[in-house]
C-alpha cells in the first residue's frame, strides 16, 4: 500500500484521481447491438447471449414454476437471511415515502405535489463470478414499495442456461414475476426498445461491467432515465488512533475483492494507524480466497497522512467516495460536515457488509465522485413528483395582475392574455 | 388545427409522436467548442461570443455595481411582481424541504437519511427575442433554498453586450453574486470545465435551444449531472363540455407562442368544444404580436376527440404532457389518476401562465414525454441523500450473521470477513 504523507490540498486531485473509463471505446459495439436488437427483437438476444454467454436459449423468461421452486435450491438458513435483509430494506425505503406536500402560496392559490411511481422499469442483476441476489433486494424491493406496475428482471444465464436460484428466489421474494435470462448490452437493448417477449420500460437500475454501463449510458439517447452513471467500487476510511487496525484492514480487503480495479484509501491523523493497518491487510489477504483480485487492489490503493480532522474532512468531499467509514472520537464531526458520500458507516461496528447486505440502506451508490450531484437509489428513485395547481377566482384576482406584468415584460402576450380574458370575466361575474 | 375523432389506441403512439431532435447532428460542434474551451478557456470564450453573439466582451462577469443597480432599468410594478413571485415560488420550494430520515431497522441497527446540497451548480438562461427572468426565479430560488455554496449564472449578451436589466435584478433579488455573459454551446462548455474566470460546476440547470439542449448532454461524458433532457414546450388540455371555449383557446396561444415547434393538444369527450375551440383560436391569435409563431404551432396542434374520460386518461398518461390543464367536472378523476405529466392545472381559473410565473410551482419541467420517468425540477434537484448507519454491538449481534450467509452466499469472503471479525471481538469482550 502507497503511503502519501501530508499531501498539500494541490495536489489532492491527481492523488484522489480515479481511472478513466473506456467508455468511448467501447460504443461502436453497443450501438451494433442496440441496431439489430431494435429490428430482430428476439432473434437478436438469442444470437448475442449464443455468442457471448456460450448459452442457446430456447425461452428467454424464466417460467413460473422455475420460479417457484428456486427456494428449494438453496439452503434455508440463506432463505432466512435473505427474508431478514428484506425486511430491513422495506424498512428504511418505507420511512422514505412522502405524502402529498401542499401549500396555499397566496389566499385562492393551491399548489401541492405528488409522488407517482415510474409505471414500467428495468432492473439488470449482472451475472460473472457472483450470484448477486443482494441487488435483486436493492432494487426490488423500492420499485414495489413505490408502486412500480411493471417491473422487469434481466440476468446473464449461467453456463448452463439457468439463472442462480438464489436470484430467481429473491426475485420471487419481491414479488417479480417477469425475469429473463438475457444479459450485457442485449439485455439493456431489449429494455430499451422491447421484443416479443420483454417489454420496453422508462428506466433502467442497476449495476454492471463496461459494456453494461455504456449500454445504460446509450439508453439514454432514446429516452429512457438510468439510476446513475457507474464505475468501479470504492470505499474511504478514516480513521484516528482510536480505531481497531483490524477492522479498518478487513474493511479495506471487503472493498479489494470486488474487483482489481476497486478503490481502496484510508485517510488517518496517526501515522502508527497507518502502518498497523497495512500490516493487517497483509494478514487478511494472506488468507483470502479472492487473494488475487484483492492484491491488485490494495496495490492501487493509497493511505494518507494528514494533520487533522478538518483536513480530512476536507480531503474527503472533494473526493466524494461512494461509501465512507468513519472511526474516530471526532464521528460527530464528520455527520454533520460531510457533504459529499454515497453511503456513511460510523462507528467500529458498521462494516460495509452490513450496508452492502441487511442493515437495511442501499447498496446501489455513486461512484467516481458522483456522490458529488447524485443521490444512491432510494425510494424516490422510483417515482416523480408531479405539481398541481387550483387557482380560485379570488385567487386570480390577486395572482393575475402579478403574471401580467412578468408576461408583458417577457414579451409574451399570449400568455398575458390566458390571464387577462378570465379576469375580465370575473369581473363581469361581480 | 387537425381534428381526429376517437382514434384508436393503436393509433396513438403516431398521433402522439413529437418532432425528434436533431441532437446528433450538432455534436460535432459542441465537441470541437468544448474542446477549445477546455485548452484556451477564456479566449476561447471571448472568440465564440464575438463568433455567435456578434459581441466583443472586454470582462466575462456581471460587476458587482452593474447587478447592484438593475433595479434602476426596470419598471417598480415589474420589481414588484417579480418580489411576489419569488415569494410564492420560496413558499412552494420550502414546503418539499425534509428533514432527517431515521430509523431502527433491527435493535442497535441504526440507518438515516441526510440531504445535503449540491456544492456548486450552474444556472443557464438563455437569451433570445425574451429576457427569461422568470426562469432566474425557478432556478436560483431552490438553489438558495438548497444552500447550495457556488451558484453560477450564465446568460448570453444582448447586441449591445449587455444583459437585460430585469434578469440581472432578479439574480441579485435571489442572491446570486456570479453572473456571465457567455451563452451557448462555450457556456455550458465553460459550467463543465473552468476557465480562468468562471468556476466549474457539479451539475448543470437551465432550457436552452438545441445547441445548449446538445451541450447539456455533452457536459455529463465529464460527469457533470444535468437537471433533464429537454425539449420543445407542451400543452395538453383535457376540457369536457362545462369548460369554457374562450379560456381554453386564450391556454392553447400560449402555449403556441413559445416557438414555431411548439406542442399544442386538445383532448375532449365534447365535439362541440373542439369545435368552439378552433373557432376562439382564430380570433385570438389574429391579434397576437407573436401572431406568426403562434400560427405556425397552431398548425401543428391536434384536437382530439375521445368516447371518455376513461380513454381520455390513458391517452394522457400515454402522452405524458409537460403542462395538462384540466377543465372538467371530473376534474378529481384525473387528479387522481394522471400518472404522466410535469405540472398540472385544475379547473377554469388555473392558466398555465400562473405557473409559468408566479403561483410558486416551478416552471422548469419535463418535456418530449420525459413526465414518464423525470420530475421537473424541486428543491431535490439541488440536493442528494446521504445515508448512514450506526450499528451497537448488540445490534451487529443480531443483524452480523445474516450479512455472513448473504457474503457467504455470493461468494465474497472479505466482506464476511469484516463482520466475523467484529463478532469474534464482541465474543472475547463478553
Amino acid at each position: 500500500m502507497k503511503k502519501i504523507k501530508y499531501p498539500a490540498s494541490k495536489d489532492w486531485p491527481k492523488l484522489l484521481r480515479r481511472p478513466s473509463q473506456p467508455v468511448e471505446e467501447i460504443e461502436q459495439t453497443v450501438k451494433e447491438i442496440f441496431s439489430e436488437v431494435r429490428t430482430k427483437k428476439d432473434v437478436a438476444l438469442k444470437k448475442y447471449t449464443n455468442l457471448f454467454d456460450g448459452v442457446e436459449l430456447e425461452t428467454l423468461q424464466v417460467s413460473k414454476s422455475v420460479l417457484k421452486s428456486a427456494k428449494t435450491g438453496i439452503d434455508p438458513s440463506l432463505a432466512a437471511a435473505i427474508h431478514t435483509a428484506k425486511e430491513n430494506i422495506i424498512k428504511f425505503h418505507e420511512v422514505q415515502r412522502s405524502g402529498a406536500l401542499s401549500v396555499e402560496t397566496m389566499p385562492g392559490v393551491n399548489c401541492w405535489q405528488i409522488k407517482r411511481p415510474i409505471q414500467k422499469v428495468g432492473l439488470y442483476i449482472p451475472g460473472g463470478s457472483a450470484p448477486l441476489f443482494s441487488t435483486v433486494l436493492m432494487l426490488a424491493v423500492p420499485a414495489m414499495l413505490a408502486g412500480c406496475e411493471e417491473i422487469v428482471l434481466c440476468t446473464p444465464p449461467g453456463s448452463g442456461g439457468q439463472v442462480d436460484p438464489a436470484i430467481l428466489y429473491t426475485a420471487d421474494l419481491c414479488g417479480i414475476e417477469k425475469v429473463y435470462t438475457i444479459g450485457g448490452i442485449q439485455a439493456i437493448a431489449a429494455l430499451t426498445f422491447g421484443t416479443e417477449t420483454i417489454p420496453a420500460v422508462y428506466k433502467i437500475f442497476g449495476p454492471g461491467n463496461q459494456f453494461v454501463t455504456a449500454a445504460k449510458q446509450y439508453a439514454t439517447k432514446f429516452g429512457l432515465a438510468i439510476d446513475m452513471p457507474a464505475g468501479p467500487s470504492e470505499l474511504l476510511v478514516f480513521a484516528d488512533d482510536s480505531a481497531r487496525p483490524d477492522f479498518i484492514a478487513a474493511d479495506l480487503l471487503s472493498q479489494a475483492e470486488h474487483g482489481p480495479d476497486s478503490q481502496v484509501i484510508l485517510v488517518s491523523t496517526s501515522e502508527e494507524m497507518l502502518d498497523e493497518v497495512a500490516r493487517e491487510v497483509d494478514l487478511q489477504m494472506a488468507v483470502l480466497p479472492r487473494k488475487e483480485i484483492a492484491t491488485k487492489a490494495i496495490e492501487n490503493s493509497k493511505l494518507i497522512l494528514v494533520e487533522n480532522s478538518e483536513i480530512a474532512l476536507q480531503l474527503i468531499n472533494d473526493y466524494g467516495p461512494e461509501h465512507f467509514i468513519v472511526n474516530s472520537r471526532d464521528e460527530g464531526f464528520f455527520i454533520d460536515n460531510i457533504q459529499n458520500a454515497g453511503s456513511v458507516f460510523v462507528g467500529p461496528y458498521s462494516p460495509e457488509s452490513a450496508g452492502d447486505y441487511a442493515s437495511g440502506t442501499n447498496h446501489t451508490l455513486p461512484t467516481n465522485g458522483y456522490a458529488r450531484q447524485y443521490s444512491g437509489v432510494t425510494l424516490d428513485s422510483f417515482l416523480k413528483s408531479i405539481s398541481f395547481q387550483q387557482i380560485s377566482c379570488d385567487g386570480l384576482k390577486s395572482l393575475g395582475p402579478v403574471v401580467e406584468i412578468m408576461a408583458e415584460a417577457e414579451g409574451l402576450q399570449a400568455h398575458r392574455n390566458a390571464v387577462s380574458i378570465r379576469l375580465k370575466q370575473i369581473a363581469k361575474n361581480e
